[in-house]
Formats: C-alpha cells, structure tokens, sequence
C-alpha cells in the first residue's frame, strides 16, 4: 500500500470563523462554482474510472495490513485537510480498497450495480435534507412518499381505484412505511403481528402499553411464537429477541427439496403448538426470495393456514418483491396478495443505493397498534409521517423510488429482473453440463447454489455407503471452502459461500457457492470465466500447486 | 401551484434494452459526460438559488390542495420521464414546496442547513454504494468505520492510548455502532441493557434466546422498568413497547425548574421500586440536550445512583453529544463519560445530511449481548459489522463522519457549537427584556423556549388567584397556538411549538414555541425579527385584524 495515505502530515489549515463559513454557506461566486463542479466531476468519474479499471473485487493486500493504517483515535483539533483533498484521498487511496459491488464479476451478494442515476438522486435527497419524520421538515416530500407507497402497495396488492382514492393521501391511515432496511420492516411487521395478537381487553391496556408478561397472563398464555422457514433471514430470530418472545420461539420448520417452506411440517408444527392451548402462534413468515436460495414458500397455501389458524401472515419479499412487475414471472408470488404484512427492500431489486427498506399493510388501520406521539413533534390527526413508524428522523427515500419509477417503468425493471432470471437458469444449465460441478439449488428467482464436486469424488460417492459419503461430503466442504476463499482473494470475482443442509441429506451441511444474479452486465460468458477459475483453482489445490492452500487468513 | 406539475402528459419513451443500458452503464463518451455535469449542477445549483430565494418555509399552498396532486397510484409501464425531466421537476415543482430547513430564519426543528461538502460526501458514498454488514461488500470502509467509532468513543470517554490501540481495529470487541438514528441507538442501547440485566444462569439460557417471561421466572421478577426524566425523547418510550417490558414500565420522573431530572424524586422513586423485590431497574436514562429544551440531566449524580443500584446507565446525547467537542462547553456533559453507554446522531449537530445515528459503549464486549450471525453472512470472529448492530444492510455514513472531522477539525465543530449556544443565550435575554413575552425555558445548549404573554396580561396572573391564572393560562395557550400557526403559514420563519407543565405551575400545560439555534447564519438580527414578527400578528390578532384567526387549517 502506498505509504502516503495516512502516513500525511497534518497541513496548516485553521478552524475559524471565516473557513467556516466558506464550507458551511454554498458558493456565490463564478470560480467557486467551477471548482466545486470540478469536484463533482472527480466524484463521479474518478470513481467510474476506478470502477472500470479494476473488475477485481479487492486487491491483494490482506485486511489485517490494511488496518493497520487506520488506528490513530484522535481527532485533529484543526482541519486536517481540505475538501478536495478528502475527496481526492478517497478517490484514490480507499476507493481501491473498496470492494467493487458494481462488477459485474462480482455475483456473490445482494449489493451491486445501481443505475447512475441513482446516484444523482440521492445528492438531491441530500441536498434538500428533508426530514420525514415530520411536515414541518419534509412538507411535500411526505405527500409524495404516500403516494408512493399507495404505487407500491397496489403493486401488491391491488385492491381496487376507490380503496386507493380513500387512502392514498388519507391522514389518519397508513398503508405502509419505509424504514432502515430488511431488518426494520420485518421487525416492525413482527411488532404490529405482537400487538394485534395480544390487544387490549378487559382490565388489560394491550401488550405495548402492559408488556408481554402482563399479556401473558391476561390471556392466559405461555409463550408466544412465529413460525419460519430454516431459509428465513436471520432478521426474523433476532426480532424474536427484540421483542421480548425469546428467539428460541422464533421457530424455523424444515423445507422441501426446493428450498420451500415443508407445508406438512408447518401443518404438523402447528399442531403440535397447540396441543397445550398456552401457545399462541403470532405470525407464520413466508419468504419470498430467500436470501441463501432465492427460494420462495407456498404463499397461497401459508395464507389458507394463517386464516385457518387465526394468525397473521407476513410476507418477507425483501429480496423476491420487485418481481411483482414483471408480467412474465409476477406468478411466481402468486399469494403475496393474502399477506397481511409485506416487506420489500429498496437497496435491493428496486436497485436504489443502500439503503432503504419498506412494509406494505393490508389493513390500512393496523399501523395503529404502534403510534406514539410527541407534543414537541407529532400531534394526533397530524399528517407526521413520524407517528407510525419505527423510525424517527428519516431521510426521504422515497423521492428516490418515487423519481426511479418514473425514470424506468415497470418495464424497466422487469428487464432487470427477467435478465436475472434467466441468466440464473442457463448458468444452472452450465453448472450441469460440467462434469467437476454440482448445483445444489436450482434457481427459481436469480440465486443459485452449486458447489465444486470433482467427478472422480462422485463415482466414489455413489457407490460409497454412509460413512463414505460422509466423508467424501466434508472433503467437499474443504474444497469449496478453498476454492471460494483463494478465488476471492485472487480479486479477478467474487461468488460468496454459505453452508445449509438439504432435505436429500439432513444430516449432512453442505458447504456451497452462492451466485446472485442481479446486474444487468453478468452475461454467461462471465459466468463461464468463473467456472473456468474455479476449477482450475481446485485443479491447482490438488495438485499441491496453491501456495496457501487452506490456511485461513485473518480475513 | 402551476398545472403542470403532475398533469404532464406521459412521454412516449420505451423501456427496452438499450434506455436500460443507458441509465445503467455509466456515460462513456465526452458528450454524455458532459451532460451529466449539466444535471449535476443543476441539483447543486438549481436547488441552490431555490432556497436562496425563498427563505421562508413553505409556500401558502395549504398542504390539502397540494395532495390533490398527489392521487395517482399507478405505476406506468415505460418510463414517463428522462432522468433531466425529473431532476428540473423536482427543481422546479418539488423543491419550492419542500421546506427549507437550511434558512437561517427556520430554527423550529433539529433539522437545520449542512455545510455543502456533506452533499459531496453523501454522493460519494452512494456512488460506491458499499454494505457496511459485510466486509465483503465493504472491505476497507469497515476499517474507517471502526476507526471513526474509536475516534467518537474517545471523544465521550476518553480512556488511555493502550486501550484504543487494543480495540480500535480489534475484530472480537466492539467500541460502538452506527445506527439509522437516534431511535435504533436508544432501542440498541435498552436492548443491551434488557439482555445485561436477565443473562443466562443456571437452566436459563438467557433472555434474548428464552425471552422475556422465562426471564421474570428464572429471576423471580413481575416487572421490568427503566427511569427518565419527563423530558426524554418518545423513542424511549416506544423501546419499552417494542422490548416487550410495556412502555408504561418506561417511568417518567418530574423534573426540576431547570428542565433535569429531579433527584430526589428519582431516589424516591428507586426506593419505592425496590419494596417488593419484584421489580427489575434495567437502566436509568440521563439526557445530554433534551428534545423540547435542551437541558441536560446531572449526569455524575445519576451515575452514582446507578452504580449504587447496579443498574445500567445510558445517556441520550443525540442532540448534545458533539458539545464534547467545545473546549469551552464541553464540562456541561460532565459526567457522561460514566454510561453504559452513550447515543449521539450524526444528522443534528454533526451537521451529517439526514440520518445517521450513532451508540457507543463503555465495556468493549458488552455487545455479545446482541450478536447474531447467518451463515451465508456473517461468520463468528469475523470482522463483519453486521454481526453487532441493529440494522442489516447499511449504507457507510461513517465514511461521511470520518471525511468531515478531517475537514472540519473539533475546532470547526467548536465554533458552531459554541455559536449556538451564545446565540441562545443573547436571545433570551432579548426576550426577557420584551414586555410581551416571556422566557419559559432558560437555555443551557442552544435550544429555548418561550411564550407571548401580553404585558396587561402579565400584570392581570400576577394579582389574579389560582382560577383566575388558569384562565389566563388557557387564554395564553391559544395565543401562542394562534401566532405560532400564522407565523408558520405566513412562511418568512418558522419556529415550533410544543406543551409541558413546569415545576412552578405543575397543574397547568403550558404552551410554549420553541427555538433550536444551530445554523451559524442564524443571528440575533434574524431572531429579533422573528420576535417582531410574533408580537405583530398577536397584536394584529388581538385587534381583529386576523382573517382566519385561530381556524385550524388541515396543516
């Protein structure tokens, strides 16, 4: 690493007055401006530069070096450097160790390419930095963040114009609300389900207000459960935690061999809960493109158990949602629309910067089970968006998905999205045709699952007993492992790994490689390069040709 | 407002391959860069002369007439727009609606005008649209982010050089986290507390994982509480509601005249809570920069209390946090550095655009007590971030922290700090020498309240009896509601208003506007004229001359 990143010395600048005001007021004059659009200009095309230049995902130089440079804890007293010189550090110096999400080389996570447009809207949302928890700071930005919310929740659920027409600029209703992320939405959907399970009656003034031991035993009860799939994201369990049911009774059913939801199981589970009549089932959660296989649950039927059961149904289409405009695969969420609770995220396949999550509600008036209000800030009957949301100040997201929409059209997005699913589908095909592969999850949405299985390995595995099997999986695990590591590190792409256990093998964790097929520039000639390096990757480790083979590096 | 706005016909631009290529791949030829500078200056610029001009806060477009444009809920299938159409839409139509929190004469909120270069820097960081829950989408930004949490850490507590050296970059502790906002931070922080207060034992496996009723039993507990003052912000509130303790086991103790947690009362309290050995204090709450008044609790006092309880003490420093950084000032939070831990926001007085919230801890492994992990993700001893935070996937706003203190320096930070706080204090002795006010809450920080109390009115409370001071109470309350709404709607300056009892008049809710003084372009000029401009439209009011005096408008 080039010595001179943090090693600088400290300038000569002064903190006064005068600097003060020159970085705080936005410039008048003519030079001004020109250096600050210069500035811009580096921004986003010495980024683009360096975007295009290094396909690799990071260079060689190992975190624990890295980190080296930045442990100094003290904050200058005086600025240490001037705008442009931040901007050109970080163009120069920690751009290259950032990972590049943008490559299309780069197909191990959920975080990619996002239109360059994107990144306008965000420095417009930024320089309004409006503030949505309230009226008073957000103004207009709150109408236009209900009404995007009523476009999305249509997308949904479609109810009909009236339904909408009532709702969508309707003060004392709610059909939705962005938070954080993921993790927000699903907890809020889990807080909403905790509440409606446990409301107010006789003597007792609701679970919100009383707490969860003062509703269980004002409703005589036990423990309290959501049921998941083992696929679920782990935002579910630690909900579970967050909201005082014990993530234990976050229970995780078992799926079928297509990574779904086992409908039997669930069924079986349920009953099993009821036996005692001291549990209550708050919520069941289907997944709607879940993270590891992009699989998605039996919607329809999770609704029909859910009605049954009297207990809400949560949908989590993080991931899976934007699918919806996609005339040609929108089927594959068939269901959706019986959720009572759906998120969707923002940063994902609505392909917007991170990061930004959203939860849709059926019942327009559910939302009320977790308002609070300020005096200071938000008053009952007030339009403050701040009242029914996890959230408190909040950055306007929302005039980002609202103006991404209008740039791109369902259409738009549904060529992302169908790009991503067949790509998936004809990289399965490939991963197939290749004697040294094995794909573990086939691919319904963009995600797969495959994993390096030398054919000589599979001869022996087939004709192997269980022990031999056994064995031969944890070589494999070793294998993959190395091979996704010494990939990685070789920075030219990037897969990622997980570990689950199939319905095939329920005593065996298979550790696999993971591709999310999300940008737009992936193509199969890339998805071949990265086959061809994997194998040869593997090839070389066999042959005792890899010099580090296997040692686990601090990163 | 002009027609035009949303009654636009559609475009006839088509969603397809190549329009995708274009808004996805960044421009590669000279002309297309070109124009992208042009639209990037128009964001910087247009947005610019908008709020140069238009330094009041909203237009008098009443905000039911604006919703009416706001109805549609379709989402059309080819783009209605190109991305220049958008931006001058929001440049033009938006942004004049919007409000303009960055006017020297909006000082009613905690949103207020950031110095320029933190929209460079949001752009930065969203063009490269790292993942701070993952190394791997994240690399060297997990370093800085580390490394600004130590910097921060050191700010509040201050400990020797060994121990940062030994925790800055250290990948099993953990000094803090950044959060979406103050909301998450405080819910992290009673979280934590939650979690320290029932750990695991003997046949218990801990609340997180048995949850919170299994937890009342293994400990032999009826109750969970934590105590604040009444002057604590609502998202306290609502952490006791989502934590599963019930938020009306979130306790509000009075306060004395000068806005603190009274400390006798809180003895009290705790001594009261004690009697039947069957209440659990999680934590006791202190407030470095109240919400309404800016007042900060006594920190040491309450941290001896705490110790002498064992109890967990967090301090909600979301507003007066960065005082820390005034040499002059920062003795107001003495104390501080004894919490458990310590919330600070990024988007209030580090001036960071909208929202970054921030929770640091003083013990460096306390944040066990709410890691997970998944295995496509975050693996144990990782240095992934998202194994110990709230949120999932994040965007890496530490980088905008980092980048600005080596711009700014403390002492840039210093001057603003220090500006509003003197700011405050010139201005209430500007109020306290006008007849027809009165000072209601003296500032410690840079936030004040106030009302218009009418000198004949003055004169009438001070011979009255107490029903005749009620009366007058109520009839002040309306004054101040009626200028504070016609002040707003008039839209040259805004300052908000909220209602609290004091500890003189404990039986009366006293409304009262209220002032946050943190945009250094904001001077006692301004604020007199904001004084002038309240005492006119009273008298005004008070003679008739108010055509829709006291009708409460749908805003």
């Amino acid at each position: 690493m080039r010595k001179n990143l943090l090693g600088q010395k400290k300038s000569h600048l002064v903190a006064d007055w005068n600097a003060l005001e020159r970085v705080f007021i936005r410039p008048e004059n003519e030079a001004t401006r020109i250096t600050l659009v210069k500035y811009m200009e580096q921004i986003l095309f010495g980024l683009h530069e360096f975007l295009n230049k290094n396909v690799g995902i990071t260079e060689e130089i190992s975190l624990k070096e890295l980190s080296k440079n930045f442990t100094d804890t003290r904050i200058g007293k005086h600025p240490e450097k001037k705008l442009a010189d931040v901007i050109t550090d970080i163009v120069k110096e920690i751009a290259p160790h950032a990972v590049n999400v943008a490559s299309p080389y780069f197909v191990g996570h959920m975080t990619s390419a996002i239109p360059f447009f994107m990144v306008h809207l965000k420095t417009i949302v930024s320089a309004l930095n409006q503030n949505v928890v309230k009226l008073e700071t957000s103004k207009v930005v709150s109408v236009i963040e209900k009404q995007v919310i009523a476009k999305i929740h249509r997308l949904i659920y479609n109810m009909n114009e009236l339904f909408y027409q009532t709702h969508v600029q309707n003060t004392t209703t709610s059909l939705g609300c962005f938070t954080e992320g993921g993790t927000s939405a699903n907890l809020t959907a889990l807080w909403v389900a905790r509440n409606a399970a446990f409301p107010p009656k006789n003597g007792f003034k609701g679970i919100e207000i009383e707490g969860l031991s003062a509703a269980f035993r004002a409703y005589n009860i036990e423990r309290a459960v959501v049921l998941v799939s083992v696929r679920a994201h782990k935002s579910l369990k630690k909900s579970g935690g967050i909201l005082g049911i014990g993530n234990q009774n976050v229970i995780a059913v078992d799926v079928d061999d297509r990574s779904r939801i086992d409908i039997s199981l669930l069924k079986q589970e349920i009953r099993q809960l009821k036996k005692d009549g001291k549990t209550k089932i708050i919520a069941i959660v289907g997944i709607a493109g879940s993270t590891e296989t992009g699989s998605i649950d039996p919607l329809r039927e999770m609704a029909e158990i859910c009605k049954k059961n009297d207990t809400c149904f949560h949908v989590d289409a993080a991931w899976g949602g934007p699918t919806l405009m996609s005339e040609k695969y929108r089927h594959l969420l068939n269901g959706i629309e019986l959720a009572d609770s759906v998120t969707i995220d923002g940063h994902k396949q609505f392909y917007m910067p991170m990061s930004c999550g959203m939860l849709y509600f059926k019942d327009p008036s559910i939302m009320d089970l977790m308002a609070y209000h300020a005096n200071y800030i938000n008053r009952r009957g007030s339009v403050d968006l701040g009242i029914k949301t996890f959230s408190g100040s909040r950055e306007a997201n929302s005039l980002i998905l609202d103006s991404a929409l209008k740039i791109m059209g369902t259409r738009g997005y549904a060529l992302l999205i169908e790009h991503g699913i067949e790509v998936a589908a004809d990289f399965a095909e490939e991963i197939e045709s290749r004697e040294n592969f094995e794909l573990v999850t086939k691919p319904v949405l963009n995600i797969l699952t495959y994993r390096v299985f030398p054919k000589q390995l599979k001869k022996e595995h087939e004709a192997g007993d269980d022990d031999q099997k056994k064995a031969i999986n944890a070589r494999l695990n070793e294998i993959n492992r190395i091979v996704q590591q010494v990939q990685r590190e070789a920075g030219n792409s990037f897969v990622s790994r997980t570990a689950f256990k199939m319905k095939k093998n329920p005593n065996e964790q298979m550790v696999v490689l993971r591709c999310v097929m999300m940008n737009p520039m992936t193509n199969m000639s890339i998805l071949k390069d990265i086959l061809d390096e994997q194998e040869k990757i593997y090839l070389d480790w066999d042959a005792g040709k890899l010099k580090n083979k296997g040692r686990s590096r601090t990163y």
